[in-house]
């Protein structure tokens, strides 16, 4: 296990690469530092994944700077949001993807026929 | 493990199949982009499984336009939600279902006797 | 695995059996659908285990319709709520109680000597 | 697995012992419930661990009459909290401590060589 | 698995070492005690990891006096927070490394052939 995090910028999307047998665990989203006390209200945080688009949260500088998030991902997926005026950070952690319960018989099986 | 996620239209239910040795985990509900700064409030959000119904929590794009789930289904449900001008966007993974504590203790019995 | 769910109605407590082996999860409890757009306020969610009581969260229909738990349980528990109007709906999952750690060493044991 | 639960009374403060081999999951911390509607505000919420005092959340009847947790403790720990007019619920469960990772091998060595 | 939780006083920042083979979990951020009532508004977090700069979140004593994360890092990194009068208290754990799913494989081979 490793930590992930990206920056995404203004008016940037970023298409993010997940490795044969790996997993992305995307655990939290959070707006940059606001300056000058200037309110930021219902900035949406979308990811696309398979051509399709999902909202997955609404940043607001008052009530939500920042969500927590349980979403994994084995494959690519692009990143994006709302704020045209600052920074938008995904935290995580990249880990293996869990192998299927089959494997480890198929393990026993070559180890001892 | 893999990534799960579905748009639930304004207005519509949706069947969601859960595979036999799969759990579906929903890990999170958000609402849509809400259009003009409009206010949605108090939508409530429902699963059927079993014939039975769960409200498994409100959204509001001022209090709540998020909310982060542990649930876990193993057979088919339906979700549901109540808002009538927009989607509601369930997100989650996929995993094997993991198997009974008796399980591993039988493949050592075929094995060794 | 597989899913849990009870609505507890409204000035009524419900026990909840726990079988031998199995690990009750509640992850969440929420608000049923409040009607006509009543606000509900401070109503207490209660735990009875073993004689002793927990209260283990305040679910308001503005602030806070649906609370997040990650609550275990493996012996039988009492669930009840102060609403008076309505059903409150905790939901989560059952898994297998994990086996000890000298449990695996004892199997090795017997199958080796 | 099994549930863990504390009450802690108002002006005093709780030691938990955790067992050699045992690890103690705190999952949530909640106010008891407040009487006459009375607003509670400010409640600091500490442990003191290894004559280290950590401030761990700040409780409130309006805003926060709950914090969700994920802290685990493998030595004995002090709760305490500064709720003068009520007690506190702590609520998680005990586990065992997941053994080193060097230990399985240790254990395949002993066997077959 | 074992506790493990920092003080980051103001206008300091502190660097965390992880030793090899572990990793540590941070679960949660917290202000620490705020004196006379005074508002604390909008305190960022932040994460300095491999020359980046992340917004882990912002702490606020009225609407956020404590944070929930799930972050975990392998390597060495810098906590650092804005809050000028006070401490700000991070928490988690810290576990083994889990090892590569090649691994196990790897150790079948060397004993059985």
């Amino acid at each position: 296990m490793e930590f992930w995090g990206v920056e995404v910028k203004p008016n940037e999307s970023l298409v993010v690469e997940v490795k044969d047998f790996k997993l992305l665990h995307i655990s939290q989203v959070a707006l940059g530092e606001v300056k000058n006390g200037k309110k930021v209200e219902n900035i949406p945080v979308k990811i696309n994944i398979n051509e399709k688009k999902f909202v997955v949260g609404t940043l607001s500088s008052e009530r939500a700077p920042q969500i927590i998030f349980d979403l994994v991902f084995e494959q690519d997926l692009e990143l994006s949001h709302g704020w045209k005026d600052g920074s938008v950070y995904f935290c995580g952690y990249i880990a293996d993807n869990p192998i299927d319960d089959e494997y480890p018989l198929f393990i026993f099986y070559i180890l001892f026929y």
